[in-house]
């Protein structure tokens, strides 16, 4: 018998796109519990609110029972700390992700060296897909029903409804 | 006898460089047509606006017959199709590059299977040369004679007169 | 009415993978005609002779009446110029591929500023295939039969029966 | 009450550096076993044989109980199966290691897809460190003592006894 | 007797990291004379005025008598040339550091043929430090004991007194 | 009146390209000594002896009088503190360079603390330079006059009169 494992995956998921939810699910596939965790960050500009992320989430994680959705103020490692959990999950796609999470990975073990993060790799079909590109593709009435669940899918519509500009 | 090939070379252009200048020189000598394509891209600041992007790279592009430029609104890929064509080309320089342009391509490629981009490297002195470095260098009343078309030196002389801040 | 364009695709093809295949498709579609030229480099220890690569991927591209498949003796420029070409074709997945392939396209280009380098980029599925894994994978016994066409599955078969190591 | 998570962390650790400890160590705290294995892959040369990579790791992985060192043939996936393991860890250090995990991982992946490969960050000091260049500074007299454990020490000096040659 | 060598340390400093002054160490060891320049380039948002960071660099660099703390406007050459210097030292961090540094490098050669930039790597510990990180947890509150040098923790304890925001 | 500054620019040198020469150009033009210095690494496979390296070298540098050539055997940084010299000088080129690059230059500063590495850019034209790619071009006959400097073109000629085989 052992001690159940919680693993927190933070992000600022604005919008969840089909690596997201790809990195989810391997996530819960091996963990007891995953805490999805939106961040509350005021300094970039986004599409949806906290709130509303958390909301289009809570719709894309349905399927999997031992995975919930919430949202956190303030540093990630006290967060983390908070919930009790030690173990940290985040996707890798390409070059640039890997040095950008290696920052950040370095900074929180730096504040927080029991917190361990593990990275996941996405499947190969979304190595080069990002939230970027998902929201840049539907604000100009592109097509996105293959690169970001439904529920996403839906709130973009809804969001970006007369807007048009050019795609490089 | 076979078909003629055009070819689409996107872009915002913001200003062109010589890079961007040598890509459609290469471009222009493998493909029977080549259209030099600006983005009307709303969300980024540009120095230029389309228009005047489209003037100035007209004026550059004046050597080779079968080049011509336009501008497009929306997704490329709709631009592309419209035209008929089914040959994208992009520059490639250093690996930031190389990552970004993956991500356009890959997705584009999702939207538009028929269409194939073509990636061809500049020249070695232009692999790290850019259009915001010509631009912060104009800006500071550096001296751009090598980096830039000569209508792009004129256009910049004209839009930066009287600034003037610290280049890294 | 316009020139034919013909396109060289270079390579070792030790063996040809569903990467290679993928970038022959591709370029298939674009250029009059495609030779795909293997090097008969000596210094590489390969698993199939020059001949048997040739042999096989004649097998693989039969699907493409306008591909054919040789070989070449020393300097790949020296090769493309004999055929009157000046379309090379090359494969882009990662970063180190990128690296090795603008050094590669460089030094030719000094060489030969005529022939111009268009990289094609693999289908997502691909991005990190190569020949060194595939033959690595059919050396332990493993399944290939998603990493590379028939000719080369049965081809490796044959070589490998009987070896047995560890795959890392 | 929850299943208790065996992890399987491959390698050919020829030998084993201050890194791979560390790894060693990280992965230990978070999962309920850890089995460190060492591939018997015949077709790179080696310092030290299988057996002897076996014998040192066990001496340097005394102090985690939960830890054991074995060594495996043929695919991993396939030793990884048999164990009933699900859980595959593995170090990333710089961006050429990156690209080489995502291939053998995707690989993996394409041959077992239930089993999940979770990478770990090494700590910055060994972000550098690979077994080549132990090896080397070892070959040549140097101290080694700030990068591999104590009993990789004692086998490399016994091993490189009499040699020298100049390093980069 | 040979002519004493100044070297100039440009950057933003905005604010200073353990990263920077490990680079002000290092280069003042090798050249007789560091200049520490801050560039006061206008179009990126900060959080410490050119004067404020000059001022907290100035208590930074006490302990070095052979360092100084400036500001410049304009071109980076210009000003490096105005002192009469010809050797300018940048530290380099990571990948995307160095692709940076390369454009800015080779557009300063472009621009003064005579002045070499010379790269110092920063401390393992170091590696994956930056300015945002710094800024971005001290803005949440975090502890940046560790990451920046006390002038520094002091200076953005006061400028982020009452803010609080989500850390990924 | 300052001290005079000797730096050391290590490499195998087999053969030296004409990146290799820039460098020493740029650093002779900075420091007030420059000793090139051979490996004599036993382990990798070479073109030209050690001594051979050192006799071409000797002829490539003469234009400049405070550079000399020399060999070292084991570590660099004994061999560079017995000359009682702290600065070591590499070129940069390209990614994998730096990775690499960085890797001995940790191993080397955890060795001797003492001693700095100081990297210069080659020019733009050089940066996917290298002594392999000089040597493949020079075996399958190709010209390389734009590539490495006479002496070296002449002793290539020599060595590979007769060979001749594929350049991907």
């Amino acid at each position: 018998m052992s001690q159940p494992i919680t693993a927190v995956y933070p992000g600022s998921f604005d919008p969840a796109t089909n690596g997201h939810l790809d990195i989810i699910e391997r996530a819960a596939k091996t963990f007891d519990q995953l805490v999805v965790a939106v961040g509350r960050n005021s300094t970039k500009s986004s599409v949806f609110t906290p709130d509303e992320r958390v909301t289009i989430l809570q719709e894309c994680v349905a399927p999997w029972p031992n995975v919930r959705v919430t949202s956190f103020d303030g540093l990630l490692v006290n967060f983390v700390r908070e919930l009790g959990v030690r173990v940290v999950v985040r996707g890798l796609r390409a070059v640039s992700d890997f040095e950008f999470e290696f920052q950040i990975a370095l900074a929180n073990r730096q504040m927080a060296p029991d917190i361990e993060t593990f990275f996941l790799m996405t499947s190969a079909e979304y190595l080069y897909l990002s939230s970027s590109i998902v929201k840049e593709i539907a604000r100009l009435g592109g097509d996105i029903s293959a690169l970001a669940p439904e529920p996403v899918q839906r709130a973009l519509k809804v969001r970006f409804a007369g807007e048009g500009a050019a795609f490089p």
